[in-house]
């Protein structure tokens, strides 16, 4: 656990928020839907830490270890898409509704999906055609769509329906396979509120954690009922 | 009821403004109208004041609790829908015609349909594709659409008008069956002009309210005929 | 007759424009084409004055009482749109030519309409939904079309043209029904150059207006021929 | 002829420049067409002057009697619609070719049809709804078209191209009915080099005009073969 | 020839530049195929001058004489347009393949086309309808469609591809009716390097040109093989 | 091998970058790929160095000799695209899966596709009309499409994608064909980490390379596993 990449990447974190009891298990199961799906799918990177304590803007979150690729293979980025749409579907499977909270999951695999098809030609239908380019960006802003039809536009919005299609039915079924792993690992995270990777994957495994040593007398009830 | 909260949100009161009788009794029903619907829909939150005091750029307003869920779920959503559209409706079941009081009314509605269709995947057609993005937003401006086909366009705004239709069916039926008890508060609300929450619950219940102490002599009277 | 209010709106009087007799004739059926229109429609704002007198860029002008309505309802703003549309559709029935006099009242009478259809709700085909924000606009300059497919924006001019259509068809019946009256009262018009609401009111009952005091020797003939 | 009036207008006469024979003939006839057109049509302004000595950047022009009516009807429109193309029909009449010359009498044309269906409420398929406004218009730079589906745009095309095809069809038939006096007039255009109103209407009646003082000896030839 | 005009229109010339004899080749007949439509097509303007000696960004160029027009027939567009496409026509018949040196060309030649469609009235499908503009351009960088229809454009655009692909057509039929002698024209150009029109005139006649002063021994040879 | 042109075209070596050996497999197979199509297909430019070596943000690269034709043919161009789009085949070929690293490559493909299209007359169905541009960009962004129909487009497009799909069969077919030749030159490449032009030629020619003098002991190790 790096608390100064963590504190870049999501802010700082915000122990003093009151947070319902409802939000947090909300969140255990969204964060630990990802850390399944970035654990098991085959060309994921592994989970680093997942955690229900929030951060920023985040309720929660699960950092996956770092990627040193410099290729990145299609299967890899269908992972990374399902391990992105992987909180929506535990919400979906273990509560039948779904809430507002995953989305910057959608944004950042539609971003994927759209260059997949649009940049890197992993799509059949549209080929190896660029229909975006880096060159008009600024601001770290994401890709410049290049002039085209409307009947491309509409083979293109065809294709990345298809890919996050396809990505959450696979995390959906991953979830579904692994249920009840997946609630005895939110029990253990509301408890703890932070698993490291190796905890995660201990627990998977079905191995108990230690118990934590007793809680200081510094840090004050954060759960509102 | 917290006038400065009201005051930076809705502006200053603004009693010395003439208002014609029959624009209050479309207030009135306007106003009690979202507050039935936000009383009684069963994830929407609960009425915590409503007046027909002109405030700022308001005839009247109803102001519900403040929501501190940080996931807000479909059904939540679908029910802030109906809130806002149930002004309107009350209208329509009243006096059979309509005014141009709901715009704003309209706008928040469609900003949360749109934002459930392509901000939060929440359309079964339109999938898990983020369609918008906050990141180019400023000055709080809403959302910007991501480049689209017109074929995926054409299929959100149906999305959309289908889940604004089904939330004013919703809030048109719910103040159908309350009919009686709308006519019962909107009498005692265009007497006492605001209501608390808890004396709107009452009426709703079907108790009656303490009488008011007598009216200043300072305030002067603000009805034409 | 409130002379600093018709300054700030119009502009000041141009009695020293020469104007061709037969613009003065089509300039005064077409307001008297308004005014029976304001005041005959049952939701209209009644005649406040009405003149054949150039001012700032217009050749005449009816003003009409000042609205002081919160909600105006869909009748009123159907009501609008005619008496917009209803100098134009008296220049067809008298004349059977039309002009380019029209061109602001079209612009407004869209105005009303495409906001009943995008902003008020107040179309069945397009429901509830926002289509405008007065949110984007400034310095005046009206509402703001949200994205949308081309789909919709067919089905907003089609409703939009079916709400003009419709108000002008009411202006023309309403107009032929009144002939009689509506040539008496131009030849009033086109003799005293400005009538107040009571004396328009008068005439349309069928009265006859005082004769003027003889006019003073210092006010230039302005009518060519 | 008001020389201070064309200098404003048109910008100075170029009577050092050398024209080709060929092209001033083409001149001749295509100010001739306007010229017959503006004299014959019932609703045109009248000829004032034309002339085969280029100006600014014009071969020749024909002025019509400057328009002081307030009101221009559908007919007058019309008749405007086709004077501008009456140079281009002359032409196409007498040489069976046509030349670039017509460019700027298109473009009046067409912004007048243009006004007429979208400004103007003239085409009964468009019917009363404005599609442009004058109001974001800056630098004199003509009306903005408002927003529109494809499907009005389309019908908006359709419309102007009907106008101007009519327009035209009566300019060729105007000048096929005339074309004796048209070669007359001409043949005398190119000796005068300008004509005045009341020149051309004599023509056209068949009258001879006086002849011409002799040519003072400072003025240098001005014909290249 | 005129050294300072041709500097000023095509930059300097290049003859110290190291050109692949096989584009030297291209290039003549590249320019001779622009050389023999504008000599031979009835409306084009006569050859000036041609060279395989670069100059600016030009491998070579064909200068027409200077056009004293004022008004361009249809017929004298359609030759320009001819003459433009002409040096992919050689290419195209001599080599069997094209290669990207008639850029310039196609914009020249889809320039006029696209005038004559929208700016000059000149196809029977588009009619008189001004569809650009030269009041918005800057710069000098060409006329600014004005709003249409995609029904409009798409016509438009079919008709810029009939008036390009009919004068492709009579390009290639002239050089093949011409074969013999652009290959004894190429030969002598590949030599001298630059003909006057005379030259050129007279080549086509089948005359033979007088020989060449012996070259002054400061030149240095410019061919690589 | 000249340093100074690699530095300025691609950036500085970055020898100490840590490279995965997965990674340098893949980029050592798409750098062949591409090596391969340049060095066989009939109208490209030869190789003249390869490497496996990280520079600026390539992770290795093929660079060809330069190219000093004026006229470059169609044929050369489809061999451009297919030598930009071999290294993508190659991944496809060996590894049966693809990866984000041919993104340049197809932006590369995919402009020049475009440019043939729209700006060289290189398209049948498209013609020689210029759709596009070089005078309207600037800070060297490629060329500006004109404005076209939605019509136009989609046949742009189809034309595009045509020249891609087949430019990508050639090269794959190429790499299938010499399968064994790639997996030795790939197994030297990774030993070496640079080849010559020269080396590669011999290397397909199936020779054996003169072995290195032994590695310098001050360069560190730069694979991880």
């Amino acid at each position: 656990m790096d608390e100064a990449r963590d504190r870049v990447l999501m802010g700082p974190e915000r122990r003093s928020m009151v947070v319902r009891e409802a939000d947090r298990k909300v969140t255990a199961y969204h964060e630990v839907g990802h850390a399944l799906a970035a654990q098991l799918l085959p060309h994921a990177n592994r989970v680093a830490k997942l955690t229900v304590v929030p951060r920023g803007r985040a309720a929660g979150y699960m950092m996956p270890d770092a990627d040193d690729r410099l290729h990145v293979t299609r299967p890899a980025l269908e992972d990374m898409i399902a391990v992105a749409l992987a909180g929506r579907a535990a919400e979906d499977i273990i509560f039948h509704e779904i809430t507002t909270g995953a989305q910057n999951d959608f944004q950042q695999a539609t971003s994927i999906a759209r260059r997949m098809v649009t940049e890197w030609g992993m799509s059949d239908r549209i080929g190896k055609v660029a229909h975006a380019t880096d060159q008009g960006t600024y601001l770290g802003g994401g890709a410049q769509m290049l002039p085209m039809s409307e009947h491309t536009a509409a083979r293109i919005d065809d294709e990345i329906k298809t890919l996050i299609d396809a990505a959450y039915t696979r995390a959906t079924d991953l979830i579904g396979e692994h249920l009840t792993r997946v609630h005895e690992i939110v029990s253990v995270l509301l408890t703890r509120e932070t698993l490291t990777g190796e905890e995660f994957a201990a627990l998977l495994n079905g191995e108990t954690l230690e118990p934590l040593p007793p809680a200081t007398p510094s840090t004050p009830p954060r759960i509102a009922g």
